[in-house]
């Protein structure tokens, strides 16, 4: 039984280095054989690339495609230079169509196309039908491996096909039925088929109303639907309605894992790279950072400006300049908060155009709230660190005016964002944090100077 | 052929409404039998609960419980009440048991009995099992309607039994080998039966060196699990390595989304709501937000305390004032960033132990870069704006030092969060910002400080 723990990894990688470098090829195949391909591909990432690409040497050809596979593309296209033409024909011929695109569409078009012409002409074509969509759509991500039948056949014959091309296709628990135009008329699942009287008509059993993505549809709606309807495959129709591919519920794990990552890397004002951020170099990923960095310093300026504008102000009551941070920090965090749960909120579709006006109109009750609370205690806190009424009230109400701005702020960005077909996780907390600083700053002084004019 | 979209559902929801009011019975019954529960539950939502339990007795039985599961929890609650007896045990009885348990693990106690005693005893033993195990384990969100089979018996037998009892199972894709002691020894697809000769025995067939998960561990593993080995299901074995249960695909893709949510909410500094963030009342909310902003208001208070230490300094040299914002801002930005990375490489163990201190030099070699060049930028636009070079360079060289120093941190807490078993994203990003404005503050002034005392 495999537990896959890291300790048990930690141990194989000692134990396959130690027999690498003894050279006991024989002993290190018998190691290699029964183990799971994706435990294999985590091991292989702890190997340089040339010794990586002699453990591929050890493998049987259909678990070598496997680990292949599973490797991220980077480290896909890394090994592919020290593989013989034999081995590389072998291991390309036998991806499935979408991940051999995938890994295309990433190389240089000289090596792509050097790898295309090892190809036999029916992968050849499969494969340029997939690069012919664009990225991230449903068309980019499916597969050609799916099972189709005709509606006229019978149970028995279906399962007879299933028998006979079903160990090639990527899944045969979903059968789509077509008509003599390849279009989609139909699905049955091999469940339905294996339940069935044998003598049924394929077209008695089958779901007519049939879920389906188009090819040039967002690969995150794809994956909506497959979540939403708890689907095993998703099949993607061209313009015409005709069957053209499947998408399969492992790859849609892999989209949701993608979207999350790229909303909180938003969220946290770093784009997302087109590689694994972890293997980019340091010149990368400072460039990928410095867009927003700028915008946000130029900002930041306005506030410090605001701040010598009210320099008189703050020479003749040095104490209120110890609250700037209080206020400013507060307002940044109670609006990011709000921004948070807004961004998420539009993601998974809780947030909706039909509710916004409701939800915000909400936010903006608890920044009330809460600033209230804050602004009360702060009132006495600041007096007990500072012993002046004026500025302790000039923090207290500032807080609450700011807190309520900052909710307004961080619920109504997201939806603007949304509005104008922007990603809504672009209303980062840094986003948010340096915009309440402004206004923080401005309200702050105005308020002081407000209650200061009454004495 | 459903496309799902928003305005077919406006649509539709105005008819439902429509027909409601004038109590056409038989053609809501018409309108709403071929539909997807899926949708349906979509569509009730719209309706107040006592139409929505107008809605559901409309329904055949099956539709009803469908669409009564992928109702979220709290809807769940609020329907009960509206239900006659006969219609309650018919649904909570053809329930899965672990969307069962999830629904009596949240009723007050006096509820979940006297609906525990509406159902079959087979019914009630399998859900008191579930709700035996903790929240967040495997053995909650496990089903028992899984189909074991025997070593011993042949292809043709085992689909025999898969044809007999298939109707009830949550899956027939994949059944489990147990022995005469229920101990899980292996499995086998629905695939490779329906591929094999009928005469196979299953033990010829069955994988040995099964994946599973036991039932006190978390779910999140069991969720990494299914997604590493792209699995359809999962066996839950017990300490004494029995059979108890399967949890499928469908379940971990809402797992995955609900642990993205969670770590988004803590990274913006809001804490995970038991029920929809979007359901809860304005007072729940604001209790769910205020812990951290008071943390946070005290820590900048800190802030305030070292500006007002430097208020000499600071009246000497008013211009200097104007630069806070701008260096704390960054530094905070800076900061998030690299935070917002390491706790998403962290959830997706793509940051590990083992290249954990190489990754965090590597961000302190970028937060040095980006210092450096924003450094550069800040001393010229910071004198064109102020005209004061001590100032423009004590600004300048602040930014390099509190841009490092944000990186190191940044990266240092979700590591030094994640050894002391706490979760890492709990350093938000008003987290990092904080703390970086003290230290931001700080660095600054002993900077200019030290600049002034060479003139």
């Amino acid at each position: 039984m495999n537990n896959g723990t890291g300790v048990l990894m930690q141990e194989m990688v000692q134990t396959i280095a130690t027999l690498l470098q003894e050279q006991r090829w024989e002993e290190l195949k018998g190691l290699l054989a029964p183990k799971n391909p994706n435990d294999l591909a985590i091991l292989f990432a702890d190997f340089p690339p040339p010794e990586r690409a002699l453990l591929f040497r050890l493998l049987e050809k259909r678990p070598a495609v496997e680990v292949f596979e599973s490797l991220p593309v980077e480290e896909q296209q890394e090994l592919l230079g020290s593989f013989k033409t034999e081995q590389l024909r072998e291991i390309v011929e036998h991806m499935s169509p979408d991940d051999r695109a995938e890994l295309l569409d990433e190389l240089p078009a000289k090596v792509a196309k050097r790898l295309l012409s090892l190809l036999t002409p029916e992968e050849r074509q499969a494969t340029a039908l997939l690069l012919g969509y664009e990225e991230n759509t449903a068309g980019r991500i499916m597969t050609t491996e799916y099972i189709d039948l005709k509606s006229f056949v019978t149970v028995a014959e279906a399962l007879k096909k299933i028998r006979r091309v079903g160990l090639d296709k990527e899944t045969v628990y979903y059968c789509y039925v077509i008509d003599e135009s390849r279009h989609l008329i139909g699905a049955v699942s091999l469940r339905q088929l294996v339940l069935a009287d044998p003598e049924t008509k394929v077209a008695e059993l089958m779901e007519t109303d049939v879920i389906s993505a188009s090819t040039n549809e967002d690969q995150e709606e794809a994956a909506h639907k497959i979540q939403r309807y708890d689907l095993l495959a998703l099949p993607v129709v061209d313009r015409e309605k005709r069957l053209v591919g499947i998408i399969t519920h492992d790859d849609i794990i892999d989209i949701i894992q993608e979207e999350a990552t790229e909303d909180i890397y938003r969220l946290g004002a770093v784009e997302m790279p087109e590689q694994s951020y972890f293997k980019a170099r340091v010149l990368a990923v400072a460039g990928n950072r410095v867009g927003w960095l700028l915008l946000l310093l130029l900002t930041n300026t306005f506030t410090g400006n605001i701040i010598l504008h009210y320099s008189n102000l703050l020479q003749s009551v040095i104490a209120l300049a110890a609250f700037v941070p209080l206020l400013t920090g507060s307002g940044g965090n109670i609006g990011s908060q709000t921004s948070t749960v807004f961004v998420r909120g539009l993601a998974l579709k809780e947030v909706t155009y039909r509710n916004a006006l409701g939800l915000l109109l909400r936010e903006v009750a608890v920044g009330l709230l809460l600033g209230s609370f804050l602004g009360v205690l702060v009132i006495f806190w600041a007096y007990w660190l500072q012993g002046n009424w004026v500025v302790s009230i000039a923090v207290g109400l500032s807080l609450v005016l700011i807190s309520t701005l900052a909710t307004f702020f961080g619920g109504f960005w997201p939806l603007v964002f949304k509005r104008f077909g922007l990603d809504p996780a672009m209303v980062s907390a840094p986003f948010i944090s340096t915009m309440v600083d402004v206004l923080g700053a401005l309200t702050y002084f105005q308020v002081a100077r407000f209650i200061l004019s009454f004495l």
